[in-house]
């Protein structure tokens, strides 16, 4: 019988490669997107397509108003960095921080595979941009799987021994693009920016962006969105 | 400077004994309550009564909507189970339980603790409810408290070092009943039942119910809710 996993897919490049990469050790998907009111919401409409390009068992759009919060540049009226250099970006954590936003992701996650059964969740984080996330790291990563295994009637019961599975954690992002052009990603289908303009375009300047052009140039790849590059 | 705590308020009666533990014990409080698609939602209502009566500091109500996963009697179209004996109450894990809710609610409680500055988390789990509960055992909240304090930028910058109290987990229902009263709560704003009627009026024979009127009946003191018996 297939294995099932539940994969946070933002339709970012990370998500969607780690969605390509669980297919390809044999899972079948559950895709979760989680709409927490952010203005990058580009990334939920290009969830939908990753999903539907890899055909998953099933794709979760859920709505949690974290905005309601406050306290990011992502979901707030702080404006989001542009032009940084690689050494800015290296320093103390962003504003495009979100308020314990993988915990968040995560618990959903885990609701999630606890209902159909997954044993396996999937999350995009890597160490370009862990930089400055701490719930990007290995070590908060193995406290949330201790937790979960012992947070759930499945795990407890014996059903299910949750593991979460990082595998761009230590990839660079030029690793990323290469791995998921060889596992045949439609990179095309992705957004990335934290801040874009009309019908998804990418503003070329915040750190994602400029993470990403520079992955692709690494890879010695054209990206799809940003052709001219 | 007055500390804050985040409280996770469902508007039953052990979140609203709890709130008012945190209180008498000098926090300022932030109530929290989560709209997860219950059908008992004479909960949301009986929240913000409570915070109100409490003046708390800010009270928000989060959506998040847990009932598109299915799996559960309080969202799904599961029976909720009626006239079960004490012994069958001590059975299996009941059809009530919601997939990882505490872990879902602590991460948007621990979300709003930093945006606010909170480094307290105040929840209601107790020795009675957690008979089936696997989320509302110590193990499982110290599992938590471990993870919050390697999550957020708070907490990782050293600013705040989270500690989840949890007043109640080793009262019973009648000794929390005491402890609420003494500190004049007024039980007639809380709502507790699954499965309420029209006006939050209690159905009294789901489990929930029936532990409150034996708490009530054990702690000697008459239930504004019920108050014929």
């Amino acid at each position: 019988m297939q294995r099932q996993a539940v994969i946070l897919l933002s339709g970012g490049l990370d998500s969607t490669t780690v969605a390509a990469i669980a297919q390809a050790e044999g899972f079948e998907l559950y895709t979760l997107s989680v709409d927490y009111g952010q203005r990058h919401r580009c990334e939920l409409e290009a969830a939908v397509r990753v999903a539907e390009r890899l055909a998953v068992k099933r794709h979760e759009t859920i709505h949690v108003n974290l905005a309601r919060f406050g306290g990011s540049a992502l979901t707030d009226r702080i404006e989001v960095p542009k032009g940084r250099s690689g050494d800015a970006m290296a320093g103390p954590i962003p504003v495009t921080y979100v308020p314990a936003r993988n915990t968040v992701f995560l618990s959903l996650a885990l609701a999630l595979a606890e209902v159909v059964g997954a044993a396996d969740l999937f999350l995009g984080v890597n160490a370009v941009d862990y930089s400055g996330y701490p719930d990007c790291r290995p070590e908060y990563i193995r406290a949330f799987e201790t937790m979960a295994n012992l947070a759930t009637k499945a795990s407890v019961e014996g059903r299910l021994r949750y593991r979460i599975h990082t595998p761009l954690i230590d990839m660079t992002k030029a690793q990323i693009i290469r791995r998921g052009v060889e596992l045949g990603v439609d990179y095309a289908l992705t957004c990335t920016c934290y801040d874009p303009g009309p019908r998804g375009r990418p503003c070329r300047r915040c750190d994602a962006c400029q993470l990403r052009r520079k992955g692709f140039a690494e890879a010695g790849l054209p990206d799809p969105l940003m052709p001219d590059l």
